[in-house]
């Protein structure tokens, strides 16, 4: 009787691999810091490593194809995002709107002309025009956890610079629908779709979800958390807090936004007003609460996101050349954005912490493999391997030019 | 184009359950607290009332069948017992540790002698002993979890009675290993398998694996968190303290125990005075790091437990007549068992904390659903919901029993 196999917990595995995942994270971001690079750069190397074990050794875990770790890192990056929304309010993002969206604007249009561009000159002559511009439109939305993270390690997340990188992050989410929308229509054009009706209810959707979260949000939560306040049980702050962002996160893919853009939004609606009464009696604000959250759920986010390029496909000569054109095209593009920020916003700051792409880069990629021209995938393989190579590089490029401009400040 | 698929987060119905169970939770915990009873009460009626609303109405989301749910449930208890663990420290065990093995004993020798007299008479005459004796043995292993949540919020983890609870069901844990072991050897002796050596074996790794860990595990964690102390990276002590949990977790189940024994030895050898360089720069000790994580997440973990109950096969008035019966005998033989605390320790708190009992039953219930005599399961569905039926009003009974007990002392 193999009485192991009863007391076997299912969970052993994953708590494994969960202590050899934050071992290495932090080591790979302790490596990272010693070479004056943020924490973020090394966990996504340390993603990458572990998924080139994992190709040479089998016997080493596979994190990318790991359910928990989609998870845990899913969830990570949701909590990252609502935190980062609690440090600024409505007030201050609002201020800070035309800047987001001149930044927003200009970094969607320049890296979609180069992008566009670089796909022309460097794909065989003959392939169509829509494979240049949807390749041009993979360019165009940041990943802003990244940035988050590192503008959190140097304490510049409630800078003006913090909040207009945010915001335009946030406004180029929208934009990044609006393209892929578009260019989907574009290839189904023949077989007759009408595009214009798509893009207007894409539209209204998501600005809809933003409005009625930012007016509705902020009516209604002071009531929801008052009543809270009245319970007699202990820690509800928590809970109730997450609970409200995760709420929001569901709402807002619900319209076709990036879950993330709704846990922002639920972190900027709840302001300490709100929760004071539950902040007190729990003797912890809710960002305090919230902190050992992002610190053990963000980094497996990181590590994943490296684990999930694929060594073999990337290391080709010809792909890493695509993806090195395409990634300095990318950067170039938002880095340019930057200056939309416009008097008083360090345009280096802005530009660099818009350079990172990445879920919304791999989501396109995703959509486009399913995409058919005349019978055949409008991205090869090799096409994938090399767009997504080109957003790794950009969330190696962007921490680390963040960074650099970060601490030239002081 | 279905553009709304595309940018569908698989996560989301994932962020919208954990919204909806934090709500409910908390909730329900509210109005268990209103009636006087411990929140984890009205925890585990969520739970079970959720199942039953999904039974009525599938359009409600099945908590007991989700993965995201089985894993951050688990990893819920997980942090839970490495969080009372870290209140505690390895001399102050040794100090009750007379007393725990006492408890344990009696209360593992007491409850399995009552319910194989209670199953003894109520299953139909020709039911074979071993049958009986195996259900005697589901009652044996507390479920610690569940008494631990409740000293926790009577601020009683660190009292005398609180140690000398959670010291038996450690050695509850081993002794019900060897009952799963020598019940199925029984079973199985049919066949001309060897008992003794098998026994030793599993009474070995398991007493080995325990002197192990608090031997050279409180050698070796010194020194391995004072180089921690010298990372220039930040949020490392949260990361490496889990990390540590987890992995002496995964070793614990290695060695045939549940995963939470290896999470709480884990907090027990953790000292204060080998984190105290991390503690002081990141300005919070670990217990306020891992605390925010219990919170979120042991609540997931008990409406979980009450979710798996079937409310169909539990509410037959056979069933739940047998449930009854074999849940008073599991709470006598181990309120008797708290007299085994001896002097100055109030042997109405220890018992009733011994009370509850839960994944290991399971455990046990899900092992003897696989074991065979002469061709027939040795359990029928009829016994497995009685079993689990008598289960639940433990993990009922015991936590009102010891918040009542508790309460009378003040």
């Amino acid at each position: 009787m193999p009485f192991a196999l009863l007391m076997h917990d299912p969970l052993a595995g994953t708590l494994m691999l969960l202590a050899l995942l934050w071992l290495s994270a932090k080591l790979g971001g302790e490596l990272a810091v010693r070479m004056r690079l943020p924490a973020v750069t090394g966990e996504l190397a340390v993603g990458l490593a572990l998924t080139a074990l994992h190709r040479a050794w089998a016997l080493f875990p596979d994190v990318a194809a790991s359910p928990a770790m989609e998870l845990l890192g899913g969830l990570g990056v949701v909590v990252l995002m609502f935190a980062v929304g609690l440090e600024s309010t409505v007030p201050q993002m609002l201020k800070v709107g035309a800047a987001s969206l001149r930044v927003a604007l200009v970094g969607v249009v320049v890296p979609m002309a180069a992008g566009l561009a670089g796909a022309w000159l460097l794909l065989p002559k003959g392939s169509p025009f829509v494979l240049d511009l949807f390749i041009g439109a993979c360019l165009c939305a940041t990943s802003i956890g990244i940035s988050a993270q590192v503008l959190r390690e140097k304490g510049a997340s409630d800078s003006m610079e913090g909040r207009v990188i945010v915001g335009a992050a946030v406004i180029d989410d929208v934009l990044g629908l609006l393209v892929l929308v578009a260019v989907s229509g574009l290839v189904s054009a023949a077989s007759g779709g009408a595009l214009g009706p798509e893009l207007a209810k894409t539209l209204g959707l998501a600005l809809g979800f933003i409005a009625l979260a930012l007016t509705l949000g902020r009516l209604a939560t002071p009531r929801l958390f008052q009543l809270a306040s009245r319970f007699r049980g202990e820690q509800v702050l928590l809970p109730l807090g997450l609970g409200f962002a995760f709420l929001l996160a569901w709402l807002g893919n619900l319209a076709g936004l990036a879950s993330i853009v709704g846990a922002y939004a639920a972190g900027l609606i709840l302001e300490p007003a709100h929760i004071m009464d539950l902040e007190h009696r729990e003797q912890h604000t809710l960002e305090e609460l919230v902190h050992p959250l992002v610190t053990v759920l963000s980094p497996l986010f990181f590590v994943l996101m490296g684990a999930k390029v694929d060594p073999e496909a990337l290391f080709q000569p010809a792909t890493l050349g695509f993806a090195v054109v395409l990634a300095l095209l990318g950067v170039v593009g938002k880095y340019v954005a930057g200056y939309g920020g416009g008097r008083g916003v360090r345009a280096a700051v802005v530009g660099w912490g818009m350079v990172p792409r990445g879920e919304v880069g791999l989501i396109f990629v995703a959509a486009g493999a399913q995409l058919h021209m005349n019978g055949v995938p409008l991205l090869s393989a090799e096409a994938q391997a090399g767009i997504i190579g080109a957003l790794l590089l950009t969330t190696v490029a962007g921490p680390v030019g963040l960074g650099w401009v970060l601490r030239s400040r002081g």
